[in-house]
């Protein structure tokens, strides 16, 4: 069973990552970004004898304690059994 | 319109920080979890003016030139109109 979980940084924090790679696709000459957020992706490969209910609890459980920096940063996550 | 890159290091490349994921996951008591890989997330805000198709093409060209190392990584996109 894998667990995606995608991490972004919440709207109103600053994203300097992401501000650098938005000025690197324009001196590339991708003019039609607007604005880019970098965040991120993390993949679980967990035990398929785990409930998905039991996983879903375990993943945000997960999130929250270790993944995720919930002062700043805001996650979503899909399990794909 | 967002486009939403997904980075993730290939299956036969090392992850030293998923590694060390699994480790903190492990020592916290989530058992259940047999691999962490942990890769980019981007959202791209493109201009709505900008055709899909197009803008298929252009995010593309943006993973092959500077968001991605294809040769460590591989990625998938989604663009939501």
């Amino acid at each position: 069973m894998k667990a995606r979980i995608y991490i972004k940084l919440k709207p109103e924090v600053l994203d300097p990552q992401g501000k650098a790679v938005s000025g690197g696709l324009k001196t590339l000459g991708f003019d039609g970004v607007r604005d880019v957020r970098v965040g991120k992706y993390i993949v679980l490969d967990m035990d398929d004898k785990i409930a998905v209910a039991v996983a879903e609890k375990q993943v945000k459980d997960m999130c929250e304690v270790l993944l995720v920096n919930t002062v700043i940063e805001e996650y979503e996550f899909k399990i794909d059994t």
